[in-house]
């Protein structure tokens, strides 16, 4: 048995970039467990100095191969790369790690790529902000550069897509193009749309499409200092991906030092905030019921009341005098 | 335009059993509507008569197929059936609503058969809540079975089926059998397996490891009264479903007899209040946080506080003297 670490140990070492120390801590933030929150609440003090893309996608559109394939790029330039996917069948993240990631063996014998998986469920709601401490994490751990790669189905997903420094939607040939990123609510979360798999000959169709759609729109018009572009890459043949990571690389020099980059900021924090304060409500509530739902329970079986009045009731008796 | 009909009104017209009013006000339990609530409440009083079976399995594991047959079967002996089907993808309902229940084409035009599907996501972790409001609003509404159908991925949708009268677990040869209930939790929460598409020659395999797996177990410790049985169904030939209506039947009649039918009741009732208090103490933070978010997120951005400090100061904010 290996001893339990503290948390302010782990952080020590997180900021000498220990991966070990790294991997702890974001299992601990994952679990939401109260003894890291001051180590955690530390390390963002450190952090702010990566920049973080989004990446995301409806399934099949290609998003884990081009997340491989531009590690290795930013890699190659010498960043060090952090990869954060976000796993919608969470009790399956063991095989769904390897299903997907199985490209991924190139990088994983590296140091400076550091993947991981986290759940989507469980943990009261806490994806998002266990999420965005892991993050944290590996910015004060000296990664250059980390991409949160989610799958484009479900609200949590997208919006955690967003709450990035450069938001990457991408889309494939194939795959009922035009509507793809409309329907999950993507398309005006890009800061970037790639359209994957340009080595097919349909890829163009894609391309154009995308193209025509975001001319139509009032789609960027909350993005007034930057033109959204629609880029072409195949991770087949590599072709696309320097213009990809130039996108990237201005996009980010944008967001620092204007207005609306400053602006968006502010909203990813109120969101942040706002998903860190939910799950501080409902541990402590959970904490504070404990005791009290069972006799609650069988009032409402013997129908002494109905699951609103009785859950009003369990909340103001829970809490008591206190506040929450 | 359709004028607005008050819920309290659409209540009186679930209770006569029409259609339309159930859609309507299950849409405004899904929405969460706080118009809603008395007449949600209301119908509570009513409900409690229908057998609700929660059915789950793995994705290929021939749920919906299962499903779309018993109810065929149910209809047949005279029951009204509703089916409540919990989508993962939230954003492609749409979609997936065809793709998954065309096979219940035959279904859709008998006013004794009401097929929903609920939104998985949004709603503020509202779909447990939501689902049960469902469930009273079809049983107030006269269905004698109401199903709820969901996808064996995630926490939230494993408890979901296990919160009802009856819970079975669907199993498909060929999956990698015997690890699919496994390897979800859904081992343990089955009052019935059953394993679909017995008219494969591998099926016997995965019927024997399941039973085997059973009788290994502690698994069935807290089911004093109760035998889980191991069914072989076919979809295909309809084989196994005249064994699997009175295995059905059986496990009703125990749970609403003995003691540990009681227990399960109450513990079901605790998982629904602590359902619906989450979703009311959220939305209330979510009232009384939106004007004090906007300040906070600017501190958190300018590194004036960490997460969880802030988030710990907008609750305590939010909130101030009041109890939530």
């Amino acid at each position: 048995m290996s001893r339990y670490v503290p948390s302010a140990e782990l952080a020590g070492r997180v900021v000498n970039g220990e991966v070990y120390a790294i991997a702890r801590l974001i299992s601990r933030a994952e679990a939401g467990l109260t003894e890291a929150r001051a180590a955690l609440a530390g390390l963002y003090a450190r952090a702010g100095r990566a920049h973080v893309i989004g990446i995301t996608g409806v399934p099949g559109s290609g998003k884990s191969t081009l997340v491989s394939t531009l590690a290795a790029r930013l890699r190659t330039g010498g960043s060090k790369v952090g990869i954060i996917a976000i796993d919608p069948s969470s009790p399956y993240s063991g095989g769904s790690i390897l299903g997907d990631r199985i490209r991924m063996t190139d990088l994983v014998n590296d140091p400076g790529i550091y993947i991981r998986s986290m759940a989507t469920r469980g943990a009261m709601g806490g994806m998002a902000r266990a999420t965005m401490d892991a993050v944290d994490i590996l910015d004060a751990g000296g990664f250059d550069t980390i991409v949160i790669e989610t799958v484009g189905v479900g609200q949590d997903e997208v919006e955690i897509a967003r709450a990035s420094d450069t938001t990457v939607v991408v889309s494939a040939p194939g795959l009922g193009d035009e509507i793809q990123a409309i329907k999950a609510g993507m398309l005006e979360i890009a800061d970037v749309h790639v359209v994957s798999k340009c080595d097919r000959s349909d890829a163009n169709r894609t391309l154009t499409d995308l193209k025509q759609m975001l001319t139509l729109g009032a789609l960027t018009a909350d993005r007034p200092d930057w033109q959204v572009p629609v880029l072409g890459i195949s991770s087949y043949t590599g072709s696309g991906f320097d213009e990809l990571i130039d996108a990237l690389t201005r996009h980010r020099a944008v967001a620092l030092h204007t207005e609306s980059g400053r602006r968006r900021r502010v909203a990813i924090a109120g969101f942040r905030l706002a998903k860190t304060a939910e799950n501080l409500l409902l541990e402590r509530f959970a904490r504070a019921s404990s005791e009290l739902t069972p006799d609650f329970a069988e009032r409402l079986v013997r129908h002494e009341g109905d699951p609103y009045s009785l859950a009003n009731e369990l909340v103001a008796a829970s809490f008591g005098k206190e506040d929450p």
